[in-house]
Order: structure tokens, then C-alpha cells, then sequence
């Protein structure tokens, strides 16, 4: 049943009181969340196969239905702001599936790495994004930035790895680099691609953006929050 | 830290309720339930990667998810019951991957019947023995049982992919067929290999089972059941 006109909005939720661009926008930020989310179900999902024991395939898996459960409330406000959400995501399929065509993990420990340098530095940029955003979009995009600390199983997985192999650990710290080379590389093409992500950052008449001493500042965090967590993990950044 | 001994026992609750048989086959069946869960989460992964849309995608990965959630209370209780759940998983591995192995979906809708058929299948199996159960472990093996009408979107794709096209129907039909075989091959090697579960249908001293006629009519209700199943996805058993 359609919905009826005279509904009361919800106070700071309503379509009606975003901008035509900004809303834009936002639909687009939901949009490559939600695909991220799905796309990430699906690799750990996939890498959760090459788990060396029963109770590190369940602890990937669960990873996996964490990020899938986070999909349906971004899909539920990208209806409410008008959007199909599948429409919406289509624009994201290509970046985001590069990305995870050009980083298939080789083995177990690839696959880890991946899961918890991959998902924490998107984490970290969407977060970054959340600030410029109106309070009920931002809560919901930090919502789905929370991972809930089941990642803390990586962590122990891979420092005690390394601990018994050297060489794993200079491998996999090459393959720390080249996961944060490929996500720059990827969301530099959907910066190109997606104006109204772009046009987000920079900000408005009304709204505060990113000057590009700002951007700037915003990649080194980026990046050192990046070395932090290849830190936690043991590895060289 | 180990748990303290003069910790209050919840009543129901206590492993020391349980005889010592009881308790074994409590243990296998809550464990073989477990790693069917984690099983069919595997199953559905993979199937997801042969959704034509990306909503059905969701859709299967969603029916994953949920396997998946219910698989940590599970591994709780059989922790309370004192037993290791991957170790009390181990030997259900093989019997519940070689069903896999033999019915492994050729394409994406032989994948929606093998979900519906074979997971309304293990649900009405592990409810008929719900009722030899002690209260407790009944609700959280019916609790386990419980699938959200989330798998109401297999009925609506299978009916309308049939409606198009009569010789898939026939084809899914005898996949259907297949499926039920399988199930009940598997299902006779675990009780042939487990005695407690065998037991746990047989009954004891104090408590009802099933004898030779009443288990000829469970497997009646079965079978009906899993035609209605193939009647409502619009097939003949």
C-alpha cells in the first residue's frame, strides 16, 4: 500500500528537507556503503572457505553476516529518500568489484589481513565523510561503521602466525601496501566518476567542505591510521 | 577465568539434570544441528554468486545470515552441557558435506529448491525430535528452527521462473526428488553411526520414544510435508 500524503516526517528524516543535490549525494554515499557491505559479505563469505579450522571458518562468517545485516537499514533510508536502492548501488558494482578482483587473497592469512586493514580503512573514510552530513544521515552511516570488535580474532590470528613464520609476515606486509595502493585507486575513479560525492566533500554555500589543504589532511590520517593498524597486526606499514 | 562453584544453577538448565546418555545424545543433536547450520551458511554463500540480480543476491545472502545467527546459541548450550562445540561438531562433518557433495544446485534455481526443500526438510526433522526433549533444549532447538519467512521470496522466484519456462519445472521436480533421497541416506548413516541419537528416538526407562510403528508414521508426516513444500514452489513431488 502506498504510503499515505498526510504521514507526519519524521523531524530531520524527511526527503522534502534535503536539497536536490545534496540528496544526491547522499544517496550516492548510501549506496556505495551498502554495495561495499554486500560485496564484503561475499568475499568473506568466499575467503571463509580457506579457514583452517572450523571455529576460524564460523568466526569469518559471522564478519561476513555482520556486514550483510548492516545493508538493509541503508536500503531502507535510500527508499525514504526516493531511491531504488539496486538502481542506486549499480554505479558502485565496477569500482568495488575491482578493487576486490585486483585484491583476491591467496591464502588464509591474505584473506585476514584483507578483511581487517580493507573493512577499517573504509570505515575510516566513511567517517571522515560522516562529518559533513545532516545528524539522522550521519548517525546511520556510523551505525554501519561498527564492527562490533569481532575483528579482534584477526588480530590474534595473524600476530601469532607471524610470530612462527618471518617470512609470512614481510608477505603479507608487501600485501598491506598494495591493499591501501588499490582502494586509493578505486575511490580516486569513483571521485571522478560520482560528482555528487565529490561536490559532498567540497562543500556548499550553506554547508562546510574540504579545501584541498583539508583533503590533504584528511589522507594523512588516512594513511597513519592505516600503519596503526598493520601495527596492531605486527606488520611493517 | 573458570567458572565458580557455587555458581547457582539455572533449573532446567544444569548439566547435572541430565543423565549421562541423555546428556550424549542432547550433545550430538544440538551439534549436528550447529554444523548443518554453518553448513547451509556455506551452502547459501555460494549459492548467492549465481543470483541473477543483485537483490536476489541479498535475498540469499540474508537466508545465510540468518543459519549463521543461529549457530552461537547453539554452541552456548553445548558449552553450558560441558562439552567443546567443535570437537562434539566433528562428527557430522562428513555425513552433512557428503549430502552436499551429491547435491551440489547446477544452477541458480536448482540452488532456491535445494534451500527451501532441504532446510523445511531438516526443520520438520529436528521438531519431530524437539518433542523427546527436555523443555529447555526443545526451545532452543525449535528456536533454531525458526526461519523468518525470509525464504517466502523462493516460493515467488521458482513459481515464476517455472510459469516461463515447463521443462525447468519438470527438471526441478526430480531435483526435488533427489534432494529427499539424499537427505534421508545421510540421515540413516548418522543414525546408524551415532547410537545416542538413535536412543534419544528409542526413548528409556523414564522417558517416551518412539517404537518401530510410530517412527514408520514420522516418516510419513515427512514426506508429506516436503510434497506440500514441492506443491506450494508449484512442483510435483
Amino acid at each position: 500500500m502506498a504510503e499515505s500524503a498526510d504521514t507526519p516526517a519524521t523531524p530531520g528524516h524527511s526527503p522534502v528537507d534535503l536539497d536536490p543535490a545534496y540528496r544526491e549525494a547522499v544517496v550516492d554515499l548510501l549506496a556505495v556503503i551498502a554495495y561495499g557491505e554486500i560485496s564484503a559479505f561475499e568475499r568473506l563469505a568466499e575467503d571463509a572457505k580457506l579457514a583452517p579450522t572450523v571455529a576460524d571458518k564460523v568466526d569469518l562468517a559471522t564478519m561476513a553476516s555482520l556486514e550483510l545485516a548492516k545493508v538493509h537499514p541503508l536500503h531502507d533510508r535510500l527508499r525514504e529518500l526516493g531511491a531504488d536502492p539496486f538502481v542506486a548501488m549499480a554505479p558502485f558494482r565496477t569500482p568495488i568489484e575491482e578493487f576486490h578482483r585486483h585484491t583476491a587473497p591467496a591464502d588464509w592469512f591474505e584473506g585476514l589481513v584483507k578483511a581487517y586493514v580493507g573493512d577499517g580503512l573504509a570505515n575510516d573514510f566513511y567517517r571522515e565523510i560522516a562529518a559533513y552530513l545532516d545528524p539522522a544521515t550521519r548517525d546511520l552511516v556510523v551505525a554501519a561503521m561498527e564492527e562490533g570488535g569481532h575483528a579482534a580474532f584477526v588480530v590474534e590470528r595473524v600476530r601469532a602466525a607471524i610470530a612462527d613464520d618471518g617470512r609470512l609476515g614481510g608477505r603479507l606486509a608487501l600485501w598491506g601496501r598494495r591493499l591501501m595502493g588499490e582502494a586509493l585507486t578505486q575511490a580516486q575513479r569513483v571521485a571522478a566518476d560520482r560528482e555528487s560525492l565529490a561536490a559532498l566533500l567540497a562543500g556548499g554555500v550553506d554547508r562546510p567542505g574540504l579545501d584541498l589543504a583539508a583533503m590533504g589532511r584528511l589522507f594523512s590520517r588516512l594513511t597513519e591510521r592505516h600503519m596503526e593498524r598493520m601495527a596492531e597486526l605486527g606488520l611493517e606499514a
